[in-house]
């Protein structure tokens, strides 16, 4: 199994990619054992699809790379701590550990329409089993949101 | 506008072609004025896709139909109450007006690994102002569940 800092790695390396292609900066990758199964960024734009975050792109990439709906034994590393929608189906597919970077507060900063719900609140008041880490490289991860206002294409939502 | 009972008779009948197919239990439609931009069933079995609930399958479309990430002033019908996942994504597409048949414990009761957290709870906790009502067409909608038992292909996840 990777260290969760070397798969937040790949999580801002992706997000960065996403971010030259005027995406908005949000990275994910999923490994199991040694293996790296997904890595995605957010295409929201690229896409007109409000539901393709990150984590989303990335779970439907690891659930084909494995032929399977459940993820057990995974973990996953998101550059933001996943908003509800993206918590939510993190449970769903029963992933072991999620780690993540920047907060859902920061995210809202940046100007995201986000809900007001951690991921842990999300996971804990629903009676989730996944376990879940924050803080992991959360100063390159913040980063990310200055270098894509830095940009100047800076289209929240 | 349809009414949102005309609304929930075309979930109800995409969520049945959809367990025709093999699928699970739910559906959803979006109209937008006259107008029913998307319906869709749940295809997470045949996509091996945990993420592709009924309502993130039509907010895919509705974002399709209407070029648009944002899909204010359209109502929703789900024949099931969304999940904690379904929500958010509602949420970020600021739909203006969702309405559901069964329920969360509904589902969770035909097998579901539901997160024990009601679309209300997620909505109002997170500041949403996405309007919400459920007990719309709620017998047909629990009926479906039990047709799909019936089938004898219930794979609940």
């Amino acid at each position: 199994m990777p260290e969760p800092k070397e798969l937040m790695r790949l999580a801002i390396d992706v997000a960065r990619q996403g971010m030259a292609d005027g995406q908005t900066p949000f990275g994910c990758a999923i490994a199991v054992g040694d293996l790296v199964i997904a890595t995605a960024h957010n295409t929201v734009l690229a896409d007109i699809n409000i539901t393709a975050h990150a984590e989303i792109n990335a779970l439907r990439a690891a659930c084909q790379a494995l032929g399977n709906i459940h993820l057990s034994g995974t973990i996953v590393a998101s550059t933001c701590e996943p908003c509800p929608m993206c918590a939510a189906a993190l449970h769903w597919a029963r992933v072991d550990h999620i780690y993540f970077g920047a907060t859902v507060s920061d995210a809202a900063t940046s100007g995201f329409n986000e809900l007001r719900l951690s991921a842990s609140e999300l996971l804990n008041r629903g009676g989730s089993s996944v376990k879940l880490t924050g803080n992991v490289l959360s100063g390159e991860c913040q980063d990310l949101f200055r270098q894509w206002h830095a940009q100047g294409d800076s289209r929240a939502y």
